[in-house]
């Protein structure tokens, strides 16, 4: 736990001071004040994360997280268990959603094994993995605190490996058969929605199984009580690894005061699991799509995210977070490339 | 009108059997069906309007067609009418918003002169100049109905020639001192809205002038009756040069058979002209963000549009096209490099 403990000391608020002098430059552009909107505040919060003027978003990193799930015995998965052994080692080999849209956004893959229950043998998968598989929460916790503990530490000792490597900004993704549930199950207990509210459909779940899926976060919540003030009990006892693992890269990034995108309904319960560990993160996050996985809403809306993308995406691997780093780009180049009022020969009336 | 008639009749409606096609190989990729949402979309569409199984958008242009408005004289606008000249000068210098994005975006821009008051003297602006500044339209129309075709086959050159020069995509923008207020009158027209829903306040007009520009709205489209059954009609009497123009580059490019991105406000307006010219040019068209300016919102329902990007923009100049280009690419590089169930090794149960 110690590297953990000494992480979430390590993340202060992000420079104000920055801030102030990014948000003063942006309104001096010769555009009608306010008028590139969120851009705007996406320009700012990048110095302000930063501390640079024009922060250089060149070496662009997405790190995913592969775990499984006990609870996938239950009945309420579409897909087959191997499927998350499968898919990281895809990753390797560029096969998958976020490896086509890493390559337009000209980001590089970093697949980490923090929980998979078998054995990835392709070279390059990161192997973190602290156990195999999560155990199945109706019949007792997922894992032990010391287990939630280690995957986030895992997620910290990539992030911070990464950035030391001159990665400028990281995006964070997940694959792991199963996750929706376990991320329900984390999501109702921090934030005090009821199962059914949060709990989705996950990979074209039937909508005959929806029940019975809602009735397995219950359960689990009922059995294992998890403690709404303490994020690390909820997610040992109703979470799941990769879920950690995020939640690890985005403390690293907030530690080393870097940004760090959030993906869909999995990274955003990752995000909100690591700011009530430490609320400064929070402001190193930046929220990308709004995912059509149902508790996707809330989650964001707890973390007071207002995500940029409206593409009814729900595949998770960190594709919605890459397709975030056009729109930061596009946010750094504003302020590098456009005149002020003055430069433009515009007079301020 | 030749060119114009011409064109209306050459537009076809887009590659039903390429749809079908794209639609099937999306659906057997490697993923749960449907979960990357309306970035499949957009790959089926562009598969559609292309008739490409993978379409080439390495060569991407946005045309920016700048006009005056006599309507400013009506004190209902914050900028200096020179402001549209300097600003259509500095397209050309790399200074504007629409520069910085698309700059990031590596698409190139196309400033055209339809109706600016002043001359630019700066090579890279293309003269299409159809007259010199709409008429103030609360004492008359704002143009005659030739000059609103002459704006339109405006786009529709620069567009055909753009298309022949191996351009793959085109986005729209404008540069208007005043153009929130004709954009406004043209929608009300052809949506049957009341002004005051449809009238913004462009940039930061002072909540205080906009009853007046309102009413400025109501008075135009009182005095001269356009009839909404009739785009033209409505262009020439209430309308912009550059709304026009606009309306011409989207014509042209689906009657080329090419994607053309529309960008906020304004140029939502001239997509709706567009399309009541000719239904089927609607299907070439795609939106990108959602504008701040008020009338946005009910342009694009009146097109079934829903934007991509949630950024809170309302400059113009194509700022929100250029942001698009990147998620398009996206959409195509998940056709090309992601597997299939059967290549990514995954059993279809």
């Amino acid at each position: 736990m110690r590297l953990l403990k000494e992480t979430l000391e390590r993340i202060t608020d992000i420079d104000r001071e920055a801030e102030r002098v990014a948000r003063a430059r942006v309104n001096n552009l010769a555009k009608p004040m306010g008028s590139m909107g969120r851009l705007e505040d996406l320009y700012v919060q990048l110095a302000a994360i930063t501390g640079e003027p024009l922060p250089d978003l060149g070496k662009r990193g997405i790190v995913i997280m592969s775990g499984d799930h006990g609870i996938v015995e239950e009945g309420i998965v579409t897909g087959r268990q191997e499927v998350t052994l499968v898919q990281t080692c895809n990753f390797v080999r560029g096969l998958t959603g976020v490896c086509a849209l890493a390559k337009a956004a000209h980001a590089e893959l970093f697949p980490v094994d923090v929980g998979i229950v078998g054995d990835c043998d392709v070279p390059g998968v990161r192997r973190e993995k602290v156990r195999r598989g999560t155990a199945n929460f109706t019949k007792g916790p997922a894992m032990t605190r010391e287990e939630a503990a280690a995957a986030i530490e895992a997620g910290i000792r990539v992030a911070t490996e990464l950035l030391a490597q001159g990665y400028a900004i990281l995006g964070t993704g997940e694959m792991g058969i199963g996750n929706t549930t376990p991320s329900a199950a984390v999501l109702s207990v921090l934030t005090g929605a009821d199962p059914a509210e949060v709990t989705g459909m996950g990979a074209n779940l039937p909508a005959d199984l929806m029940p019975r899926k809602i009735a397995v976060v219950r359960q689990g919540i009922a059995l294992n009580r998890p403690d709404p003030q303490d994020p690390l009990d909820v997610l040992a006892k109703v979470g799941g690894l990769e879920v950690g693992g995020m939640a690890g890269v985005m403390l690293g990034c907030a530690a080393g005061k870097r940004p760090v995108l959030v993906d869909g309904f999995i990274s955003t319960v990752a995000a909100l699991v690591a700011v009530r560990l430490k609320p400064e993160a929070r402001e190193y996050m930046i929220p990308s799509h709004k995912s059509l996985e149902k508790g996707a809403r809330l989650a964001s809306e707890a973390l007071g995210f207002t995500p940029y993308l409206d593409l009814d995406m729900r595949l998770g691997e960190g594709t919605g977070a890459a397709l975030m780093f056009g729109i930061l780009e596009a946010a750094v180049s504003m302020c590098r490339e456009m005149a002020s009022f003055e430069g433009a020969g515009i007079a301020v009336v």
